[in-house]
């Protein structure tokens, strides 16, 4: 299986996060990363590349996933965050204050700071001076892997981060400020897929990634999670959740109680996969976060290790050309060994 | 005048704010209101009282403007906070993700966290083990003042902290959590005041003053303030907003830019005077934040301290029954002075 992985991903590296009114290292770091490419290094699992984009293409595709305006925000964030003060250069940006509801978000405000509340959602994902360049090449990664798929490959791994399935049209959060796997999944119907599902076994529910399609006939999403009552992101996730106008139906969300384990977990899997076949798919796209894991640090899950084999051979039997997209996963050490597990079990 | 001032107050004292990206600590303090309590009765300009209030009367007023799930949310907040974490004894709660738009407001989380997002629109809002009561009781200053007018008094002041403008019927920010003058407003309709005016001369826009009342004919909201294109909150305030529905025409917004001087300042209040006028007032209750003071430390507007006669007399000039509701106003050593000298321009 080959794998795109980001070469500059460490230059988004957050300081802090807003956790319980108080700011804590972040969870989401480059070791992450590092310790998946070690892992698919180790078991030489396939080739290991970088993505090969061009500039314009790159902006093409983003700019059909995502708002004008956020792209824009995103593209002069870091200078924007500079000009309201110079000693922000030491700091990370995050955001203080967000539109309630009923207020406007059709207008955009000059101050840098009320954007950065605008387009966001929480104050756990900052953005630093390298984000927009390191979300750019990640998404490339997603890119360039459904192309791969798109030209005739059983399957690619997209090692793209920061992860993205948090991020929606205009909004970021969660870690994510590019829909990786929504780039993917469009991708892939624009190579000619009429229909393609995107599968979402991240902890977290992939609300950015069911907002983008939500009225769309064309993708379905599923997602099988932590139920959002009790886990991030909270404001969606449930299981009424099914799609609106031409979408209706084309969503599916599998929210499981804290302290699930696998075999309940397996369950889920499989009528997440039932929907994919009936959804009548030609392509399949896997927002793969391993926070699912025991030992994750964020997370309330408890599946082993070597359940990441079975998840990986429970995907191949829906037989489809299929994109793994590297989202979530914070017990460091294991976050490598996990995610090559998924890919191993799918098989190369 | 009588002053009913909050006697809990100090119960309300937040240790620290998000400001671009790192925690600051607080600028409305407790000792706002005890500079302006010093300079009342060194002058001698009335009365001054705390509010005699019973808990089912007061409960049912603020029912009248806040959603009962946020009064709640607000009752168990302190306990549910400690309930996330005992360690929290020692923080205030700050919220770290919400809705973004398009998310879910209809489903109150399981998790505080959530719940705190759910309901604040800044992270600048610490609630505190004592924001609940110390609100309630600044909320019992307002419909006080509320009631001293409509017995007949000419004027009354309530010295409610924490202040309450920004506050909607289900939000709380900008460092309100009950709408005091939202309140004075009300109890002056229900005590047979057919129309009630709210005029706001706060730096920043009563944007939870606005909201609670937006639909409604009988109460006209008037705020003059800073621009939110570049201002605090931000999202709302803009001039373009003159209210919905039965309220169509009942809102008034006179943002300015930043730097505007009093004579400017004035002739917006004259514009928003005109508009009390013409809606037929019966009774007006004045949102009165001083932050509009050249030394203010977070606003921008370069009124001097004795500009406050002025306004003073220049409200008085509407001939009508009225409540001032204390808000902003961070220069701390000026704050009394100047409050002082709008109610002293306005004659005892």
């Amino acid at each position: 299986m080959l794998t795109l992985r980001n070469p500059h991903h460490h230059l988004h590296q957050g300081r802090h996060e807003m956790f319980r009114g108080r700011l804590v290292p972040c969870h989401e770091t480059p070791q992450r990363l590092d310790h998946v490419l070690a892992e698919l290094t180790r078991r030489a699992l396939g080739p290991i590349r970088t993505p090969d984009t061009d500039a314009a293409a790159l902006d093409a595709a983003l700019a059909q996933v995502h708002e004008p305006r956020y792209l824009q925000f995103l593209e002069h964030a870091w200078s924007d965050w500079l000009a309201l003060d110079p000693a922000n250069a030491g700091r990370d940006a995050l955001p203080s204050v967000w539109p309630a509801p009923g207020m406007r978000s059709d207008l955009l405000p000059e101050n840098f700071a009320a954007r950065l509340g605008l387009f966001a959602f929480d104050a756990g994902t900052p953005l630093t001076a390298g984000s927009w360049f390191a979300a750019r090449a990640g998404a490339a990664c997603a890119i360039g892997a459904a192309h791969a798929v798109a030209g005739g490959d059983r399957s690619a791994f997209a090692l793209s981060r920061p992860p993205g399935h948090h991020a929606g049209a205009g909004f970021f959060g969660g870690y994510c400020f590019l829909n990786n796997a929504a780039l993917a999944a469009q991708a892939l119907r624009d190579a000619g897929a009429a229909r393609v599902a995107v599968l979402d076994v991240d902890y977290h529910h992939g609300n950015g990634t069911q907002s983008i399609f939500y009225a769309r006939a064309d993708v379905l999403t599923v997602s099988i999670h932590g139920d959002p009552r009790t886990e991030y992101p909270f404001f969606i996730g449930h299981a009424d959740e099914r799609g609106a106008g031409a979408g209706a139906g084309s969503n599916l969300n599998l929210p499981l109680a804290r302290g699930t384990g696998f075999e309940r977990w397996r369950e889920a899997l499989r009528s997440g996969l039932d929907a994919v076949r009936l959804f009548g798919a030609q392509a399949l796209v896997v927002a793969l976060g391993v926070d699912t894991f025991e030992g994750d640090p964020i997370s309330g899950f408890r599946l082993r290790s070597a359940d990441y084999l079975q998840v990986g051979q429970d995907l191949a039997s829906a037989s489809l050309p299929t994109v793994f997209v590297f989202e979530g996963g914070y017990a460091v050490d294991a976050v490598g060994i996990n995610t090559v597990n998924v890919l191993e079990g799918f098989g190369a």
